[in-house]
């Protein structure tokens, strides 16, 4: 199985940004560890601060599911609302913090609209979740 | 590790209570194979439709871990948000649906702020990721 | 046919309660009018201030049409909602009185979504109506 | 008993618009059954499509009571409304449909504000339960 | 001077309507006043329960000024806001109560945006103040 | 083809109503421009500043297609709107000025919901558009 | 009869304030005009920017009748509407220019709540319909 | 004179919960002392984290005043509040702290509409406060 | 223990003003039963209708606690709320009416959020309530 | 004349994206239909997933007309919108489906505030009405 | 250049008032700083508590440029901003905290609708920077 | 010191963009002035119309203090807000118009409270008095 993790805005800083919400490991030795315990898969990883090459990158259409962190995008971005209802893969959001617990417009998702399934405050951890279960179904 | 497992009103229906939003397996036979899967761990269960005997149950504080998913009361039971802010064991609130893709009440929960992480969309495979992800904190 | 009656919180004092909104009858007695009234019919009736005892009854599934006034719950229990949604027997919401001439909050109804008909200002003669109405189909 | 029927914008077309929603009987088909069944009763019958012709109509105060379905003015015409604030009649609104399942803008009546009573969901029947609590009274 | 008079709906009752709030004079002995006591200028009256006649009473634009009591039209009449907007004649709107002490709805005037002046709470009297000062310009 | 364009309120004094938003070219000379100019096809037109007579004229069902602009209609007339539902042939919205460049109210149609397209900003050309895209379909 | 005509604040500068808007002629050369046209009545002035001030000098009570021109506390103050609604005099609200053609905020009145009537957009003329509609009633 | 106090949800756990916000002192043990304090009253005790038994409690009217600290209920039970409503006897609403400095949802009471009095932010000492009040009406 | 008592505007007026709200006791008479009640304490008291004095009075900081009626300063004043703000001292907020009985507007209050406690609908008994709690910390 | 179209995100996928939304006809195949139907003209095609992309090539001001389909960057693009307000060519909004019929937020337009025209619903043919429409002009 | 400085409420306490927000230096030591830095200007202060004097000194007019902190007042004094509105020389409003990280209600200012511009966020340099700009200019 | 001046989009059109609001000198002109007066500091500028150029940028954390304009951005990215919060140095947002005088869109900024300061009105010099007051910390 070809997973894509794509990580949205300011996401390229984790480990060094707001380390207690975000914790202190890096995005890299995170992906490493991922890696490693799903040997038997393909895990791609793609980061971009724009989110017109975000949908760019979801259009290329060459994964077999998707496991998303819209970042910011994630409270107002229609476009890859959009971009994401028009793939059929499998997908699902992820956040690293509980957005129940942080300000307001955190706390509306329209990206999640067009995923599966939906992740939120389980730190890093939520990636593998995801994985996880998309391994399961 | 003793896992607590709170179901909200109405499911106690699953299986039956709108098969194409929940499925087809009802929770006792789900739980059924949690049980035999985690079977290093006490997994508990309570079903209750009445709001305040849910706060009873949690009140209890008999577990290491909670695994909730209030129903309806989700979006409204300040009370249940109230009361899982009294408890200082790690809380995981999980939906069967995917809440993003239901209607705007069902948008907003008044008890993620007092739970540490949220899944939701997963079916009932939300539980096993919940409890997995209790087991690698 | 067997057609089950339910009232919410606070209608167990009809006949004693606000009598210039709700009129001077007890429940009881209009009650034994009704099973006269309608004596080829079996008339059940239940009545609950706790929110999800309601959810019980209609849970138990052992009548063949349902008549419901879920008093002030009618505005904000998503959690009675949800069970008539899960129900497939004909169900008709009645009000005493007009909730259009109430307070604001009155005149929503969380409820009346998933019945099929609702009743308002007819006074206890509206239980009358949603019985005729129930024969009638 | 003179009872007035009047039926707002659109509402000729019963029979043929929407049928999914609001059956396939004709009005005129439908007013004659009701005609013959309560053959005591003086029924008369008046539709337009005109928000004022409506006002005009229920000024003539040539009834003893009304039953009215305002139609789409239901959600918008305080004209009408401020019309059966002045009438002294016994007044109940009908709605075919069940308006709390359908759109958000249809669940806000400001003509009920003047009515006794509110019935919805009835289908054609409404009229008739509507006659019948009127005779009762 | 040739000064046009209209009343929107439910004026024509005025002296029976709700006589608390609108008195119990007639409108034809109120104008019958009005037109003695104004001797030398012409006053024309025109009354419709029908928003499109009122517009069509206001295009004839065979009037030197205009004043206007929209009634319950004067809340969402934006076909009538935008004929006043179109004559160029001095126009007043008037009500009879004052719209501050009275519902919500009352005290949004979408008419008075294209009128010169408003004046609310005279009673009948309002009319003769409005003629007054049309007369000093 | 037979094509029905029916205006709303007070675009019957169109040329001489706010000559800067709507033009100088009154609808009279316009519509004998696109009759010369769509010599093969029929075109009616209709306009009405009463609500219900505009509902009237749709109901009579004796067209092909329609064009229209229903005005300050456009914003609140649910009658309107319900009865475009109603018809099955193909239904164009027009507005001759750019609704998004003018006051906040005129920003929402709720007529617009049940035609298959609406043009808005395009001055009277707007109508030869709406007829040129007819008889492409 | 004793006539109080208050203004609020920054009505001190009628005449030099923004004259396109409240005209070119100052209060206290209208105020003469107004004294010398009504000779029978006394007319008192009183004039502050000081919302409490204003409180003080209706508290005074020493005053047949009240016409009140807020200003900007119109809008906010109701501590001034409290006040209004201690006085069991006649209150008229004046403002000079039609608040309805102006900003959202001032399209708002808590002041009018508590006045007999309102008149609004007559210019400087609006103080002299009021005191003609207190020596009529 | 007989006193009930009526606690809600989660307010059995006073003296553990959120000590920073409601102190160390269990409800327990402050009972006692109003009781010694208040020797000539009978003061009742009652909590439910139950909604429906709460109602249920007041149901029974054995008081002759009551001390209600209905908990998260305050801010959505109108239930409750119909309840209180229905009660002919002195009520008095305690909050333990001051709900002004805490969570917007907690600034609104559905049922202090129906109490006599509010007190809000004065610890336990509240209770006492209220019944300090009821003895000296 | 000297404790500063401050009304804000109309309240000069007790036992004249609204005395089915407010009562027919003066508030002088009241002081002076208070003063003689608590006679251990100095008991001072400022009234005025003038925002800004009750801010110049506040800053004088020669009190040990205040107890505050900002009256309809209450609901809007962010200038006195800012200044209860700067003083150390206990500060308790008395309304004589119940406030959630009356006007939405009522409901809310920008100065509790700098109060200690709050007290609404005990009447002028309120103040002495508000001693009590003062004098027991 | 020298035609600019500009598509914005997701819009590459036209044919194949929704086709029941957007029909299947590639936005290549068509745009070679639009190049040969309006052979005397010079028509340029942009696309772009990236916001400041489409700003980007909009200051170009290569063009002496632009029709400008933003897609979801219709509904929030504050810099999409100052930018067209910028440029001073005839500019058309074209949206492909009619968003009077689609989610609430694809009903707000941020960018049509700075076009001239706007249409909505005509499928791809929207185009070819929009350059038929600036070669009318 | 003669320049006034108005602060408003509370700004008194300016070294002493929540110094972590505002700073420990009083405004009386930080004028004698600008005075003399700026010793070619004439700099004039006002500081009240009481809204009206701000605008009784505003009106005085005998300044060249106004540099004002409106203090709480900046988020409802519509007194005050009319009064800004009228005066025709060069106006900037400065607020010590940057509002945008504080209050939601302190996020709205209507007295910056009429000033030239704004300053928050630079601590009592933000004076001195209004004063630079004024000198630029 | 090292000061990096970021321009969010259509900031690169200054001096031809709607001069009447944002003045007619080019930034690259004022960029010289600015260098040559601040010559013993280092200036760098940065503007791109793309928002996540933008984050890139500031991520590059190559500067001891920022001054911005995120031109539209200000008012809906998230993404820029969540990237000015991740940096450490001093940041200064400044906007060359009064954004409180313009759209209400406008009066909303999601960037200024992860800034130190805000400057709005001052036109171009907006940025010199950024730099004055960093050089001044």
């Amino acid at each position: 199985m070809k997973i894509l993790i794509i990580n949205g805005p300011n996401l390229n800083l984790l480990g060094t940004r707001e380390p207690e919400i975000y914790g202190n490991i890096s995005m890299e030795n995170y992906l490493n560890t991922l890696i490693s315990d799903f040997d038997q898969q393909q895990i791609d990883y793609f980061q971009s601060n724009i989110e017109g090459e975000i949908i760019n990158r979801i259009q290329q259409d060459d994964f077999d599911a998707l496991v998303i962190n819209p970042g910011a995008y994630t409270h107002y971005s229609y476009a890859i609302s959009d971009c994401l209802k028009n793939s059929s893969k499998p997908k699902i959001e992820v956040h690293i913090s509980n957005i129940y617990k942080r300000e307001e417009f955190r706390q509306k998702s329209v990206t999640a609209t067009h995923t599966d399934a939906v992740l939120s405050g389980f730190g890093l951890n939520g990636y593998r979740l995801a994985i996880i279960s998309l391994l399961n179904n």
